[in-house]
């Protein structure tokens, strides 16, 4: 059973995405579980009240498990994250996370401003016992299976200890949500070679051989989209969130070139659609921020409601797979073994 | 006119693929242009003979304007660079930068140990006033133009200067060798604001926008491939060697996932490459070593004749548009502002 929160108000699609997406991943989920719409209500009420003239399967019995909970305050997508958690106390944002902190709620989601989700998901939710930046986990499709990017861009300028910190958490996240006995870890580099990558990447190297985790060494760029490197398969890949950042918009720019390519030659949209299904973006909806104590989904802020319903799933799967729990015992472990 | 030496023992086809791109690049240009084949010269004589025994059109004009000297040595792929450079004095590498330097040649083009190729042209050919490091710029096919990846390699760690001077090498390569007027730079991060960037990328920002280039300021990993941000078009993006790596590399990948899964939908062979020509990796056969006083043109090592061909004619333009020259120029003006 999992109680998730959802940012009604974060988002470019905002209200419609978040509220039609949670009416869409409770007509999936179970019965036990249910979703508390943060937000303004009586703008809440107007979209369920919409979707309910239009009598989609399902909807009766997902909407009995929808609540709202009040928030006259949005963050907006250009206000600063420190300055939006002092001065808007009372937004969907803040609102939403004291909710999860209080516990009453077992997860957060949001497609809104990301750097307040950031900030503010530390702030209220507390990092894990010897972590100093909590890290983004984004899905890459790929031709084999979806890869874990960590850091996908919470923090730049990384030193090789937190590179390790993010190896240990995108190793559990592979665990839990995508159900990978001892996932395979690969360091995002500039060659294969031990002694290749920058400063970081180089310490971090050596520190990750000894981390008592499945490292399989280095690997390149090339090596993502075959979720293989020379040294095996690949589930987990770790890197700072600046070369995170730029690879994932990069990826993410690529279907856009591929379509209109292939549609000029004269290929249906069906048949693309078709042939590139499992690789639409949307599908993995959420990015879990990890390292907080607790679940913070980070959305894209263009998300549909599709996106927002995958990202309620992976909220759930967090919850029930007690992603949280294994975090902080993985990193006491690993704090054990460090002193 | 262009003396181009080309080093016939580098690169994963070799003799082979530098030999008959030599002659593929010769049938093209104009007559003025010559070439000087470096390595085993009986191996080069073979490959030579068997090609003149398949009379492809043209090979005699090309046979009669090729040329070779001899370099009993070849530098490995897994050799390491400057023990290289010590250790093989009269491998076709060395050889070949030596004949430049001497301005026995005009350029050299080579498919070998990319290492290798960096710490001899800085050794050989000496940097111009004013650079630290030398760049690789690789060009990289988008929907519009192709776009000038710098640094797509040869350094990591940069500084924020580092990153300036990439532009000034970047901004030449893409006037002189595109064609492109005031070619306009983009800073890749992880934020089109000023202020989003790991702390060499938010400096570089700082010092870009006063450097007398055509700078339209950060860029991100989405603006890439459409080749304009929300600030303008794109010629330029500027980055350190290890984003740079990584991206190249992934971008690579990409055209086996696309083309594995079109196929899978069964779409045919000639429509794919019909839909996707202009893309070809191969067509861009050659990414020059920025900074260096001459022309060092690096190549794959799974170089094809036709990306030889290309990086041929790439040195060419080099030679022609006098870049090197502009290069200097460049520097020595920046050198003058800034004192």
């Amino acid at each position: 059973m999992a109680r998730i929160a959802v940012d009604a108000m974060g988002g470019d699609h905002a209200p419609r995405s978040p509220v039609a997406g949670a009416l869409l991943a409770l007509a999936e989920l179970g019965s036990e579980h249910t979703v508390i719409l943060i937000g303004r209500t009586r703008l809440i009420q107007d979209e369920l009240n919409r979707l309910e003239a239009q009598k989609s399967s399902g909807f009766d019995s997902a909407r009995a498990r929808v609540s709202i909970v009040e928030a006259p305050d949005v963050i907006e997508m250009t206000d600063r994250p420190t300055a939006a958690i002092r001065g808007k106390p009372h937004s969907s944002m803040v609102v939403g996370l004291k909710l999860h902190a209080a516990d009453k709620a077992d997860a957060f989601v949001s497609a809104g401003n990301t750097g307040a989700q950031m900030a503010s998901s530390v702030f209220l939710l507390k990092l894990h016992h010897g972590l100093t930046r909590p890290a983004i986990a984004a899905m890459i499709p790929t031709l084999k299976h979806p890869v874990v990017l960590v850091d996908a861009g919470a923090n730049v300028d990384c030193s090789a200890e937190e590179l390790v910190q993010f190896a240990r958490l995108g190793s559990v996240y592979a665990e839990d949500i995508l159900g990978r006995p001892e996932p395979s870890i690969g360091l995002l580099s500039n060659g294969e070679e031990s002694e290749k990558g920058n400063a970081s990447v180089k310490e971090a190297h050596k520190l990750l051989s000894h981390a008592g985790l499945n490292f399989v060494g280095n690997v390149e760029g090339r090596d993502i989209l075959t979720a293989g490197s020379a040294r095996g398969s690949l589930d987990v890949v770790v890197c700072d969130g600046f070369v995170g950042n730029v690879l994932l918009k990069f990826y993410e720019s690529v279907p856009e070139l591929i379509f209109s390519m292939l549609a000029a030659a004269g290929i249906g949209q069906d048949v693309i659609a078709k042939t590139f299904r499992g690789f639409d973006y949307s599908d993995y909806g959420g990015a879990p921020l990890l390292g907080v104590k607790g679940v913070s989904i980070i959305s894209h802020g263009s998300s549909s409601p599709h996106a927002i319903k995958n990202a309620i799933q992976v909220a759930v799967r967090a919850v029930e797979s007690r992603m949280n729990d294994h975090i902080g015992r993985r990193l006491g472990h690993a704090a054990v073994k460090t002193a």
